[in-house]
């Protein structure tokens, strides 16, 4: 059992969130997934999110044959060699810091390395992707946070931030950003069903030009032809992404997650801060769908043998299936503080 | 002992925040102040305020003579008619709360009555004055927040937030709202120290025109002679205010406190989201001054009286001392379910 890719890349999922189980970690191992991003909170409190990190701990403790934690990039590549996968902590919002600018300090000192600066709406600090004010940044409280996260040693996620957001940050952060889920607005257009999510050309330019990396989504919300969206058509997106962007800057993160009923669909949608969700929830339908060539990420070495047959170089895999992530990673974590 | 002005109008005070103790109580009788509105959070978690509430609740028993609490206008008009002073309890930030809708109830059980929906900052709710980018009401989390008090029964104060939120929300509440403690910045102007707090000709003319009362201040860091302002100028300028937005929406909210050290300053400056003031704290200085003549609310007789040889009438004085008030309390505290 190795992981890795067919080429001897690292793969490094930058967004899971499925449910945590056995199964899910076997079919890490089917697809020789060397790291993968779990969200451990979404509009969790930090009580909250203690007791998530204690389930982890237990995960970690009974799949110690299938997976361990990694805190550094170097982590990361030891447990790779050891022939399983590596599990980064991450939070796809600040919730958990319950706008204590000390608690980033404790919840890295817990193994948290990725933070989502919101979750679609407004909070303290940013503004999310689904706001139809965009104020970006908060001029205070957003800053000090985004300062706090860089010499801590987190790396910021912008995936479900407004566009001012993601602009703002990029230009005010000392280190390289992430987006680590999300489609290219260009690409896919506005009709896809989530269509706030998709990133402009503007913000990837930039966040390529700052040194960042996006991580592109088999997510059927994302796609332009949804569930039916072929894998070459999933592949052609990575394609013109590298081409605008560079192939430095870009990379996967599949947001791949199962597990969950439709009570959790409405915790995503409005956490606790709503009566009415903003996106309508259909109860009837299935609370998510992925293509019939990504049902898990054990289907991760097909779609390497896809991006193969379309042209990408052992070099290009090698960026992309997880080494944009690992240099990223190596730029972010554990810096020493200021 | 008697609480009301010589008038016979009730005098109610929709701010002040000094560390409670029976001194300040006795200060209330002196200045036959019949309610005031005290804050019980800025930044407080939900938890945190529980313990304040316990607090008062100690202070309500061993001041019984003194004070009573006030969930109601009859009920403020009876401890009134009781010789005491009523106390209604507030928020000035929406922290408690903890982005949890539910938690409005909870707290209005507890006897909360007036929110604050941001203090200074940016939050899930609401701009604050200090943010340079102002979006106003957010679209989703402040929207459903403003609804769920207008439909608790908890009277909305705008006074720390920004034009916009004070706009927005204008326009978007239910019920009339509060500027509980801030001043007209055509007349005061944005050289005095708090230059972002005093609010716009055009806020107060929307929020007459909904039906909501602003409260005048005597805090020097808001008059545009600071600690200098004499009595008569402060006088003046609610002579100005009734003129130019009517005597039904003008009245007071000192936001007097006293007690503190320079800890406290820095708590209600940035709370826990920051390690740098926005605004520099000289520790050196007094924590705050008041003008000689209203060094505390036992000058509430005076200042009345100044009043009375400025040209107020009976009725005039009823509705600014208190009466405004009172009729914005019966409008919005306790308001059945929708």
């Amino acid at each position: 059992m190795t992981a890795g890719a067919q080429t001897g890349a690292i793969i490094v999922d930058c967004l899971e969130y499925s449910r945590p189980s056995r199964k899910r970690f076997l079919e890490w191992r089917d697809g020789h997934v060397g790291c993968v991003h779990v969200t451990v909170a979404v509009w969790e409190t930090a009580r909250e999110t203690l007791s998530v990190l204690g389930h982890w701990n237990d995960l970690f403790a009974e799949n110690a044959d299938l997976i361990a934690p990694a805190r550094t990039a170097a982590e990361i590549r030891e447990v790779v060699s050891s022939g399983r996968t590596a599990v980064v902590l991450g939070f796809q919002n600040t919730s958990p810091f319950e706008d204590d600018i000390r608690l980033v300090q404790v919840f890295h000192d817990l193994g948290v390395r990725i933070v989502q600066l919101t979750y679609n709406t407004q909070n303290s600090i940013a503004a999310g992707c689904w706001e139809d004010d965009d104020a970006g940044l908060s001029t205070h409280v957003g800053r000090q946070f985004v300062k706090e996260l860089n010499q801590v040693g987190m790396l910021v996620d912008l995936s479900h931030c407004s566009e001012r957001t993601c602009l703002d940050t990029i230009e005010f952060s000392q280190v390289p950003v992430a987006i680590t889920h999300a489609n290219p607005l260009e690409f896919v257009g506005t009709d896809v069903e989530l269509g706030r999510r998709p990133k402009s050309s503007t913000v990837l330019r930039e966040l390529a030009s700052a040194g960042g990396v996006v991580g592109l989504s088999p997510y059927v919300r994302m796609l332009k032809n949804g569930v039916k969206t072929t894998e070459q058509e999933f592949v052609d997106m990575i394609s013109w992404t590298v081409e605008r962007f560079g192939v430095e800057h870009v990379a996967l993160g599949t947001d791949f997650y199962t597990g969950y009923d439709v009570e959790a669909v409405k915790w995503w949608r409005m956490g606790r801060w709503g009566r009415e969700s903003p996106v309508p929830i259909d109860e009837s339908a299935p609370v998510v769908e992925w293509p019939t060539w990504f049902q898990s990420p054990a289907a991760f070495p097909t779609l390497v043998s896809t991006m193969m047959r379309s042209g990408f170089t052992a070099a290009d895999l090698d960026l992309v299936l997880g080494g944009n992530w690992l240099r990223l990673f190596e730029q972010t974590f554990d810096r020493p503080s200021a």
